[in-house]
């Protein structure tokens, strides 16, 4: 009988990698690396093998037990993927193209492995033990290097005809708008990622904007998303307001799902959270001002509980949901 | 044993009514009236039912049988609504608020009904004997006085949490643009609906642009999108120009909904599919460039098959689907 699941969650900036009771609970010997995907595919896959076996290693030093209480390993990765093949087909984040990433993994630590888009196991992890238990119908949107999103149904991630569905961050909100990475216009991405919220704040300090975020780096390629959410904490009015038009960009991509989905639920997960109420009381605003009145009442829109581990809880269960069937 | 049910489609500019067999096929004693919703809604609830009355007495004579040979009445109309109380909640187009549908027709033909959104239902019925037969998934898009949707998973509309689900028509695919009747701004239904499209190609006319629409009415306030259509296919440049406009913000929400869902198939139906390839030929380029690649390719985007009586043929199917569970 196994006891405990690999949860690795990959993201365009770290990798995370945790062990989960394989009931469900909070992940241990959880560690967090930078991804440094420019260092290849093969440089990701090392580093996300020997973190497999670090985690492993030290439950089993400090529960005292084999390596056959472990079942498998989940992981969660950017798409689009082929979760059948466990393959992922491209990922503009990362750079990677038809990359069997499932199978390199499963054979480097010898236990079987299922991969899912990184959005759709965060959204299934608060699903399963986070903001989302008991909720129907539920859709989760990730703040990251890039914007992804979650549909659960009914207890099932909704996948759509080629398991893409849910690519929320790719949503035109504004049809002539900023350029994005995947090479469409006016994506969500464009405006609300965290390099697009630190771009938008650089523009801004450019065109002359006084804030504290000119004394928080020494140049202004240093800033993040990080260090605006910061400049928000400390009470900068600047950093403020390029966090407020983030909720209303994000506000039309909410709006556009609730009037698309009619959810019971958004979970607003990543880093983007850290600015609390600075960014939740304008995108509720906004959305409100944008969704149908049917569907926006029917929607509550709540951060994510498990800060930081939903991506890891989530490959998880989608593990256990693939081999056993249920969670 | 019954054998037929009626089906209603209220539109905002017309009313449908047809008999369809209860094991599907193309309705009989097909009737289409103008709505004049602006009489009130007594009005229209007194045109529908005298409309049913009509048609139920042709087929009574035409194929002499019973009144008991009809099992009851399917009826499409323009939501939000709630189905479970059969009450409109409000119509922008038809400017109805908590409005009692079901129970009113079904009260004064004395046989049961059941109420389901106009787009949801013709949707269904395009599903269910249209040109998405044998799909899994499958969304509408129907195109006219408003812009509604509808969403077939596995032979099942999707409703969401508060029936309001598929509410394309108020995707805001521009965030600063145009004024919405709903109150929000830049909305899909602002740039192509039937009415968005006729003031859009008056627009440019009044800025000087030549063209047959000139010659085809007497007055710029005479031009309906069917004038537009009209001038298309006598290959009138300028309207040409106004369709293929309206592929492109067409093409903006058909993207959303495709990197939203990752359906096989999305249907586009109303008075703007008479365009033709003027319209598909454009909007599938748009799609192409806007939309993420993996859901792109496993989605084809047709015209309608059952011009006309989807929403008929699918009010019927929801009928039956409510009364009996299955189709």
């Amino acid at each position: 009988m196994s006891d405990w699941v690999v949860g690795v969650d990959i993201g365009g900036t770290t990798i995370n990698v945790g062990i989960v009771p394989i009931e469900g609970g909070p992940p241990l010997a959880f560690q967090t690396r930078p991804t440094e995907s420019l260092r290849g595919p093969k440089f990701v896959v090392d580093r996300v093998v020997s973190m497999i076996e670090d985690s492993i290693r030290q439950v089993m030093e400090e529960r005292g037990c084999q390596r056959g209480a472990f079942a498998g390993v989940g992981i969660g990765s950017p798409g689009p993927l082929d979760r059948k093949t466990g393959t992922v087909i491209s990922t503009p984040n990362l750079g990677w193209r038809n990359f069997p990433l499932r199978d390199l993994i499963q054979n480097a630590v010898d236990l079987p492995a299922s991969l899912e888009n990184d959005a759709n196991a965060a959204t299934f992890g608060e699903w399963w033990l986070g903001a989302g238990r008991g909720v129907d119908t539920l859709v989760g949107l990730t703040l990251g290097t890039g914007i992804g999103g979650g549909l659960v149904l009914n207890g099932e991630l909704y996948h759509g005809a080629s398991d893409a569905a849910v690519e929320i961050g790719h949503m035109t909100i504004s049809s002539t708008g900023r350029k994005c990475k995947c090479g469409n216009y006016g994506c969500l991405e464009a405006y609300a990622s965290g390099p697009a919220i630190a771009l938008r704040a650089v523009e801004g300090l450019e065109a002359g904007a006084e804030s504290i975020l000119l004394e928080l780096v020494d140049d202004l390629s240093e800033i993040t998303a990080e260090t605006v959410f910061e400049a928000v904490v400390r009470g900068d009015r600047y950093a403020t307001d390029v966090v407020s038009d983030t909720a209303k960009f994000l506000g039309a991509g909410v709006a556009n799902v609730i009037n698309v989905l009619n959810p019971e639920m958004v979970v607003i997960s990543g880093g983007v959270t850290k600015a609390g109420d600075h960014l939740m009381v304008p995108l509720r605003a906004e959305v409100r001002m944008r969704a149908f009145k049917v569907a926006e009442e029917a929607c509550v829109i709540v951060p994510a509980e498990l800060r930081g581990t939903a991506g890891v809880i989530g490959a998880v269960g989608c593990f256990k949901k693939e081999m056993h069937g249920a969670l």
